[in-house]
């Protein structure tokens, strides 16, 4: 029978390892005493199999179990209950990484567009993407629309909600996508050049739904998401029944015991993730550049034929690191400042100017 | 402007938690430099605002921050975003408790049926309830109907899905429904007595709407669903659309840095959570007689009218703890002892009598 397998890193002295690791392959799957179980099969096939334990450092071990693919069938949701679910109540433990089957992998299908796509439509070659962002929410939809043009009028490729943009009373989703759709039409017909607005999407599916209508009538073909919010299985669906959307998925509430790479690199861009909003390092956030840089490659690696996710270091960057960036990541990134343009008040068309050309111009060894 | 307040729990040294409090204030809701606001009304309404801070220990505060009602809106995926989103990825703050608006709180409306409605229909008076857990996975309908109609027959008031039961190739949700809830019918016509099931719903909205309705269909009026898999907006979509059904709410994928007294015991009561299945100290998992005390507590509490959910500790319980625990909790508790019954094997009915004999002849002090 088909496994998937799950590694954890696991605190634990050298004596309790073993039985700590057999405690984890039955919480994640049959979750009872397997004296209790009378079925051979069940016994056989469906209880998870410790296959590997390693030592990486005084107290810590890798620990790899392989899980029934029976369980998990072809919801999201129930892979991560799976992989995750009960043990991330148990604070010794650290879901590392995933080995999923490929015939799951190629079934959710990845990105709609991938980091190729989003080049294509902002006619960014071979060069890293631009992003802002538009806040502070409290603000109404002209007010921002405002904003989105005076980013767009210095070139920027893509301008995406703050996170917490939702449909509120005093910016409703419809009437903001309207707004700044408007807003960024107009500059295309003073520039030549088209800028993307990025709505963010929250609610239920129900909502969820009803906003892309909302934004597609805006011409609108980007979109964010925060899928540990809104759930895995909702974002799924919403990425399958909206092939010609670009997502970037936001990771807000994501600080769980899952690594980055696995969560957002693998399991976000295998569900649909285009472009992978994450917090770099040396910003607000506590994000190693180790940790970045796998998160990078993960998400832009060769994976079952997925087309490449593209990683956007974000949280509190400013202009002086896009060339540090730029050599860290290569090209193969969209840089994402929000808070350090907008502090240029008066002056934001020119400081995005600046971070756009600096972007343009820079060279990679 | 309304307003809403998050206590935070956060590791700093004393000259540094100022600035950190602050910092919290500004990512929790405007997300962006003051200096770089030109709205009077944003920096007066829509900043989060640092209220309190008191030190708990050497290293360690109390940051009370008042976030705008605004922001919030209705949404439960957009309050758990503003009261934690962004934040969750800081290793060094725990949310710890939050207060509500009473009219946010009421207008979620809070459990359909709670304690007092789960005990009626088991008919069950004032005593404590007594519940277990179909499982392991990868049994198919009938074998689950054979286990539920010995549970039945020793008097159990509520068999439910373990979580890892999901709508699986090998026991489809609706295919369960039919062989668990007839085979209880059966029990009830030979004993006069109804255990009800509580399957396991998961997927994406459209999935748990479709399984609601097998349910449904099977005359079954209880479900468990995973709130933090499925999304906080979801869960109470469907239990706003289910006012008949009792929802039990499962930990599964909870393992945040969400204080669970606040997650489980307001959030998901708040949203619809008749009985809250939670990891009892002592067992499997690493929660404290002190937090599960609390837990239990703000479940049951008076909080703006709501009905109070019971609180339903697990995780690796027997029955030689069910006089320690009706101690600890007393009788307004549902009690959980799934894998320490199903060892019994063929004396699974007798196990099952004697545990409900004993949580039934237990006298509280």
């Amino acid at each position: 029978m088909s496994r998937l397998t799950a590694t954890y890193h696991v605190r634990s002295d050298a004596r309790a390892i073993e039985a700590r690791a057999q405690a984890i392959a039955v919480e994640q799957s049959v979750e009872m005493p397997l004296s209790a179980i009378e079925d051979q099969q069940v016994l056989d096939e469906i209880v998870g199999r410790v296959e590997d334990i390693s030592a990486l450092s005084l107290g810590l071990y890798a620990v790899r179990i392989a899980l029934s693919r029976a369980t998990v069938g072809d919801d999201p949701g129930q892979l991560i209950n799976m992989l995750f679910g009960n043990t991330s109540l148990q604070q010794d433990v650290v879901l590392h990484d995933a080995d999923l089957p490929p015939e799951m992998v190629t079934r959710h299908g990845g990105p709609n567009v991938g980091l190729a796509g989003l080049r294509a439509r902002a006619g960014a070659g071979n060069r890293a993407l631009t992003c802002s962002a538009l806040k502070p929410q409290g603000l109404a939809p002209d007010r921002l629309a405002q904003l989105a043009a005076r980013f767009a009028r210095g070139g920027i490729d893509y301008v995406k909600d703050d996170h917490g943009l939702a449909d509120q009373a005093y910016s409703p989703l419809a009437a903001r996508c309207e707004a700044v759709a408007t807003a960024l039409r107009a500059v295309e017909r003073e520039t030549g050049r088209r800028t993307r607005y990025v709505p963010s999407l929250t609610g239920d599916l129900d909502a969820l739904r009803a906003q892309i209508t909302a934004a597609k009538n805006a011409g609108i073909d980007t979109v964010m998401v925060q899928p540990m919010i809104m759930g895995l299985s909702n974002f799924a669906r919403l990425a399958a029944e909206n092939r010609e959307l670009a997502f970037f998925a936001h990771p807000t509430l994501a600080g769980t015991r899952m690594s980055p790479p696995l969560l957002f690199g693998k399991l976000f861009r295998m569900l649909g993730a285009d472009a992978l909003v994450f917090p770099n390092h040396g910003g607000r956030f506590g994000y190693s550049p180790d940790l970045c840089g796998e998160l990078a490659r993960t998400a832009l690696s060769d994976w079952h034929g997925l087309k490449p996710a593209v990683p956007v270091p974000a949280g509190g960057m400013t202009i002086d690191r896009v060339s540090e960036m730029l050599d860290f990541y290569g090209s193969d990134v969209m840089l994402l400042i929000g808070g350090a343009l907008l502090e240029a008040r008066e002056r934001l068309t020119e400081a995005t100017a600046a971070f756009v050309a600096n972007v343009q111009e820079h060279r990679h060894g």
